[in-house]
């Protein structure tokens, strides 16, 4: 019988398992102490809210779940798949959080900070560092309109990422309403702004001649000169909205929106202490939904993001029927920890209980009991020909005590301790 | 757009979720301390492995998810849902265990102490406390035969419920091989002992004469006089060797078998200082894959169990190819969640920030975020005109004191802080 698990999905090892569990229970406490709440929704969604349009390319990916029984008359009668599933496992966080925000709001305060994670689910290929489940962490507020939501989430999830140990990320932030004066500057209608936004994200990859063969005759002439040369220039440049405004369309709207945005910005990074925020005049995130500030986050030690978000004012909207304004971030946990430095286990009250296995041990589990009443925790563990690889296993599960119980032990005050890494030299 | 989750599907609100984590970490931080070491095992399994037989009537509630880049001439072309599906969702923990432990024993020790936690799905009519995703809560040993792994499981267990606050619960005890002295002795043949396993399983719900009419004509003359009259009267009697062998076949074996039993629930007991442990001769459990001992956790206050499990010796080689000696038990989580009582939640350091939504508070964010670097967990809540519902979620979500924050505030130092009792009683 098969005994790996199914292609692109992980099984976690204890120590695996661990170190999620740490790095995640971190980021909770974080989160919970700036006032976010968690909440969960199920791994499935109707079909229905999974494709509405809301989840972009990740639609495609969705794993679609059989309606029950189903018979081969069913199978012929279908003309699609769509006939045959009515369920789907979910492709990201968002989509459920809008529908479940729809249908609780009545219990919820009328500012609502979420903390959302768990797993998701995409039919990618599976390649190195890309699975087909996968845990994603939220933080979102709805239901504030004002750019405190920028700066609570932000700053939430800077320290989030500061407790976590992670040095040297830095923050690109833009607005979707400047690329929409950018564009607009540039000639772009209306209805190709959403095309020529997919082909602007391309920047890094292809190039400012790229681009403008992409956006090709779509672009009013001079558009090169007036525009995309100060957009290069402006990448990395310190952020100052009058600079900002320039750049992206230099119109009055852009003037507003580049003010609006260097005053959170400003706030956060007043707030910190730090400078790791610049603007990005190419950022531009890939999801249809984002209606004002965009946020990601890189990581000099991955060519991509550890997280990213925006606001999303129309999404919850198309759940609710009401329209309620919406900042989220969310982290790459899976990323996260690629980049976090391994933390070294070592448990001063994790102890191993060494026992001989034909020995009849009457007082072994008494023995066991006695220690982790005293807050120990303890593992038994058959005595081996060969107690190297015993004890180097002990020592990398962070165990930092051993003893052996031998007959007529039945008292754990009676025990002798050794240190392991005494224990393993001999 | 369709807002409630899916059918037999549950949202959890902060509230929900936050009681939730709190159980599952006491139950987390008993098991481990016991020595048990999480894993986790992904949502979806192959279909060869969810469908190995393993799973019994699970199996047939799978949720099966639907092969991806299907056309129409393939659902044509297909005689089952079978043709159109490689993976599902797990129905329980105990498969994905087994194909967890074939494809990583040489990485684990050789006695493993698996605690495995997690959602499992089934396809059921949703109904009042049953749910299509739900989750189960599991401990197993490993490579034990002895029943230092039934002592040890046991022990965790009790542990577990003792932290939780759970009273009154009992264990209820058997072992397969003495139900199997007990049909042999009966008359049955061998071939018909799973069927009749199913029969006697129902002794609560069909009476002794419901289960002599199903058994039927497979029973030798006299078995009622010389079997079931005995089982009936030995239900709740103090457990002692001798008694329980003779009433289960009172052969050699189930000698043997009542010895051992009798043995290692004393161990238990003693080490407890506690008698919650009964026989009990009519206890079956479902599963086909057990081989010995079996266990259920009854509690008052619920007509069906909290949980149960037994010693599955032969499911592992299933997978691995080699027997390995098995024994767990799993808690049913949800059931738990039934019968505990509510804990209020009232936490000292959960703060409230007033703030009026109109005034430009430069500083709110700041004043946040100095008390979340002093250890509070600070919520943000705009002024409404009636406080009255405001101060009583808070108060419902453990929060303790309330300070506004006013024009001019810029230290957390300054604020005026209310008792909550004492706030939304103004």
């Amino acid at each position: 019988m098969a005994v790996s698990s199914a292609r692109g999905m992980r099984d976690f090892t204890p120590r695996d398992k661990e170190r999620r569990d740490l790095v995640m229970t971190q980021i909770r406490e974080t989160y919970l102490r700036h006032g976010f709440e968690e909440i969960e929704t199920p791994a499935l969604e109707d079909s229905e809210a999974l494709h509405s349009g809301l989840g972009g390319d990740n639609e495609k990916l969705s794993f679609q779940v059989l309606k029950r029984g189903l018979e081969a008359a069913d199978l012929h009668a279908a003309t699609s798949t769509k006939d045959l599933s009515d369920l789907g496992l979910r492709f990201d966080l968002t989509v459920p959080l809008a529908r479940f925000y729809a249908s609780h709001h009545p219990e919820l305060p009328p500012v609502f900070r979420s903390f959302h994670q768990g797993p998701v689910w995409r039919a990618e290929r599976p390649q190195k560092g890309r699975y087909r489940q996968f845990v994603q962490c939220d933080i979102d507020i709805l239901g504030e309109s004002s750019t405190l939501a920028e700066i609570e989430v932000m700053l939430a999830t800077a320290d989030a990422l500061d407790r976590l140990g992670l040095a040297g990320y830095t923050f690109r932030v833009n607005d979707r309403r400047l690329l929409r004066e950018l564009l607009h500057a540039a000639g772009i209608p209306e209805t190709e702004h959403q095309d020529a936004l997919i082909t602007l994200d391309k920047l890094d990859k292809i190039g400012p001649d790229g681009v403008l063969k992409e956006l090709g005759d779509r672009l009013s002439a001079g558009w090169h000169e007036r525009v995309i040369a100060n957009v290069v220039q402006a990448e990395g440049h310190a952020p100052d909205a009058d600079y900002i405004a320039q750049v992206m369309g230099n119109s009055a709207v852009a003037t507003e929106v580049a003010t609006e945005l260097m005053a959170w910005v400003n706030q956060v990074q007043a707030i910190r202490g730090s400078a790791d925020i610049v603007f990005d005049p190419t950022l531009v995130r890939g999801m249809g939904y984002y209606t004002g500030s965009i946020v990601e986050i890189s990581h000099p030690g991955l060519g991509i993001s550890v997280g990213g978000g925006g606001r999303y004012d129309g999404m919850i909207g198309r759940f609710l029927g009401t329209d309620v304004p919406a900042f989220g971030i969310s982290l790459g946990f899976e990323r996260l920890l690629e980049v976090l430095p391994e933390e070294s286990l070592h448990h001063t009250n994790r102890v191993a209980l060494l026992y001989q296995r034909e020995d009849s041990l009457d007082h072994l589990a008494s023995v066991k009991k006695q220690l982790v009443d005293t807050g120990h925790t303890v593992r038994l563990v058959p005595k081996a020909k060969n107690m190297r690889p015993v004890f180097e296993r002990l020592v990398g599960d962070g165990f930092s005590r051993v003893a052996e119980v031998t007959k007529g032990v039945v008292d754990a005050e009676a025990l002798s301790w050794r240190e392991l890494g005494e224990a393993s030299a001999t």
